[in-house]
């Protein structure tokens, strides 16, 4: 009988923001797989650390991230392959993931490779905005408001115009695009009601103003939220 | 000394996606309160019944939802009352909540009345888009998506635009909206992505599709997904 897939997310950062579903699934599968960047320890692994049994075989895997979707494909093919024989095997496999799996996760490029071929769960997690609202102490949406996750990616004019049709906003991606974002928000008077957070719930997490933060240190953990400004 | 606020999230509605954190909190507070309907059980209260050690103070409070928002403040600001006074005593009170307290959630009446007077925690949970998503297994966002949750209570016109302009999106609060929002989807080529949803990882959960939906019968905790089309 062939193994069960199991994405599981971890939540943004702090170990006891795990849900009861995700410690008991990675507590009992035989194989425990995360990605991680080449030479870097797994976020998603130090998140759950404390929890491993510890006589668990453990799968790391790496995504290279600035490569050209079309000539990913094979490289991504591959980098599913011991998880897959492991689940062939008929080994049940928790793949972690930050937050939750299927927001903006690395859960997906094992999923839309494997939950064809393999029974597949999926245990969402705490999510980033969520986290980082709450660890910023700011509410976020309230009654009819749009909110929208964008990423900082995109041109500072589709930033402006999506900006300028929502109520709330999280900022995800920020990195190198910081500065281009703070200008934008600048621009539309929304500045002063941003609020920035670097690894939201983590041991580490940091709270400063957008006008503090130097564009070049900026984490990929990092967040701008625009709160709501609706009223109950 | 003045007791400790916590607003915890309890998830979306499967008891095994409550955080480590809840369940220390909920555990050991002497004083749980939740928001219900008037003559219903909690929702949040069913979520977690199971895991109350059975010795707390319970504060069960109602927040009248169709009042006019000017009209509702000195009403709100009773509800909360006996929670103040509990804090005002020194018993730390935990506050209930489905999905994330920030995020849309009812502990936001609480927290924008009483956050200023007692020190006040807010434990992020599950939110209920993430929740469907896994519930449905769809992946929702990708890469450089924009994500947008949209309430259905906004104008047919408002829902177009909104989803135009999103790659992924989230309709919540459909209820007594569902026709208009179907009918958006089928009028923007929609209706086979999107998927919609009843109390997602309830024990009752619900899934059909959109041409299945009898439009007086949505319940409040149901939802659309629209998810992305994006390519990884």
């Amino acid at each position: 009988m062939k193994g069960r897939l199991y994405g599981v997310g971890v939540g943004p950062g702090d170990p006891e923001l795990l849900t009861l579903k995700a410690l008991r699934l990675l507590r009992t599968c035989p194989v425990v797989a995360y990605q991680s960047a080449e030479d870097k320890e797994s976020v998603a692994r130090g998140i759950v650390a404390e929890y491993l049994p510890g006589n668990q075989i453990e799968v790391k895997y790496h995504l290279p991230r600035a490569l050209d979707p079309y000539a990913a494909q094979p490289i991504y093919d591959q980098v599913v392959t011991p998880i897959a024989e492991h689940l062939a095997a008929g080994r049940d496999v928790v793949v972690l993931c930050e937050g939750d799996p299927l927001f903006y996760g690395s859960f997906m490029y094992v999923f839309t490779r494997l939950s064809d071929q393999f029974e597949t769960e999926v245990v969402p997690g705490v999510s980033s905005p969520m986290g980082c609202a709450s660890a910023l102490s700011v509410p976020l949406t309230y009654r009819d408001d749009v909110f929208s996750v964008l990423p900082a990616t995109l041109p500072a004019e589709t930033l402006k115009a999506q900006l300028l049709n929502a109520d709330a906003a999280a900022i995800i991606k920020l990195r190198r695009h910081f500065a281009k974002v703070r200008d934008v928000l600048h621009h539309l008077g929304l500045a002063s009601r941003a609020r920035y957070i670097e690894r939201g719930t983590m041991i580490n997490q940091k709270i400063i103003s957008l006008d503090e933060v130097y564009p070049d240190q900026v984490p990929y953990f990092s967040m701008i939220l625009v709160p709501s400004q609706s009223r109950l």
